[in-house]
């Protein structure tokens, strides 16, 4: 495992580590090893990549220069689930984000979220697209908040790893601003920020309990949990709220059963 | 001439067009490109290029993608002085400036001076050196102040293109922050912060939907109620999202009703 070592302050150090870098179906080779010298510049070590098209590639090394290290240690996952599932907070690099009902956050804003995650302890995923294509919508579904880069609206192509440095600047200038902050924040377990493979358990039962209280009437689902995901997902959940609101949904699940069993023919 | 339109304050988009990137003695030109490529997604123009060692070629023109035109504006000198002969600011990219005793800015700070500047009327350039070697003393000479970009100690090797996009994207924003004044958010009614009353009316029936789907089963409902109110307050609802949540609320009710009428009794 490769530890960044170019933070000095013990927090931002553990921070810096919290931090991951998806690149999701890279097309192209080169664009991963200019992705990896990007994030070792600015003191990153953590890359994940989703089902990259075409690597390992000679390539990927050679626009790495002295970032092969990172490429080494990098971790080849076959979906944007997997990438993601222990993080508790996934901020998706898009375009634009109009097509989907997500918070948008320009690179700075996106950053002091970022590391402010990470300083207390969560794990924290910026993803990347396609070089064509960017992300789908279904990956888009699995951010908690779009990250997007105000570029020129006449010619917004920028490169894959231009747009990797542009956030792993940001990342680095968030954490070299912690190094005044000595201590860092100890959150009791409850109180710890939602997994996202928890966040995606409340959203499916979510899912259930509006199909089971019949709250669709021949609507398509998919606007209304579109909608919901944002909302909650701003609400910025901890593991005892995920609980809690589970909990409710359980009730409302066992009522429409007893509805059904009972006296729910008459009705609908 | 290549006009930046991107920028739709008047004083930022003349002051756009006096800001030009100078690299110098570039050995491969696909850096040129990519640099061509990351001033136009930044909405900037003007690319000058001392004494490349391998242009015009292919590989620049492939890098550039759709920046073409900016390589093909672009103006070839021989020396630095040159390039910089009528600029009243002249910026030179480093990787250290211990070597001379120049001024050493941030990259924020010297694009609010570049950006002051030429929002005043001055020709401003930001200069880059050669790959392997950087700018000699000679050339940091003809600069005003130093750029430096706060880099990995360990690992500071930016690609040429990368350190063009993120002082590109420096330009950018402190060019965007001369026009946010101007512009006026106009928020939607649906998506405006829902009312005080609103979020009143939305805790009442959630009360109530707790009663009727048998959440709290004997315990008090104070705790659970006062979590859910820090927990909905916390995510910051809009109008729309609070119709949404009282329209599950009303079918959990509905389903509910149903239950006790039918089948609820023969459980309970």
């Amino acid at each position: 495992m490769n530890t960044p070592v170019s933070f000095t302050d013990p927090v931002s150090l553990a921070a810096s580590a919290r931090l991951r870098v998806v690149l999701v179906g890279t097309q192209h080779p080169g664009n991963i090893g200019a992705a990896a010298r990007a994030l070792k510049t600015m003191g990153l070590a953590r890359l994940v990549l989703v089902a990259p098209e075409n690597y390992p590639a000679e390539e990927a090394y050679r626009r790495a220069a002295g970032a092969d290290d990172l490429l080494a240690d990098a971790t080849v996952v076959a979906t944007l689930a997997d990438a993601v599932a222990d993080c508790q907070l996934v901020l998706g690099c898009t375009a634009r984000s109009r097509r989907v009902q997500l918070e948008e956050h320009a690179p700075r804003q996106a950053a002091a979220l970022a590391v402010g995650r990470a300083a207390t302890g969560g794990e924290v995923a910026l993803v990347f697209g396609r070089e064509r294509t960017g992300l789908s919508n279904e990956e888009l579904q699995l951010c908690h908040a779009a990250v997007h880069i105000p570029a020129n609206p006449e010619y917004s192509s920028l490169n894959l790893a231009a747009a990797v440095q542009v956030l792993a600047y940001e990342l680095r200038l968030a954490l070299l601003e912690r190094t005044q902050v000595a201590d860092a924040v100890v959150v009791p377990p409850d109180e710890a920020p939602a997994s996202h493979a928890h966040m995606e358990g409340f959203f499916l039962q979510l899912g259930e309990t509006l199909d089971a209280i019949d709250f669709h009437k021949g609507r398509t689902p998919d606007s209304a949990m579109r909608k919901l995901r944002r909302l909650f997902n701003k609400a910025d959940l901890n593991e005892q709220e995920v609980r809690l609101l589970r909990g409710i949904l359980a009730d409302a699940q066992r009522m429409a059963r007893l509805a059904g069993s009972g006296g729910a023919g008459s009705l609908s």
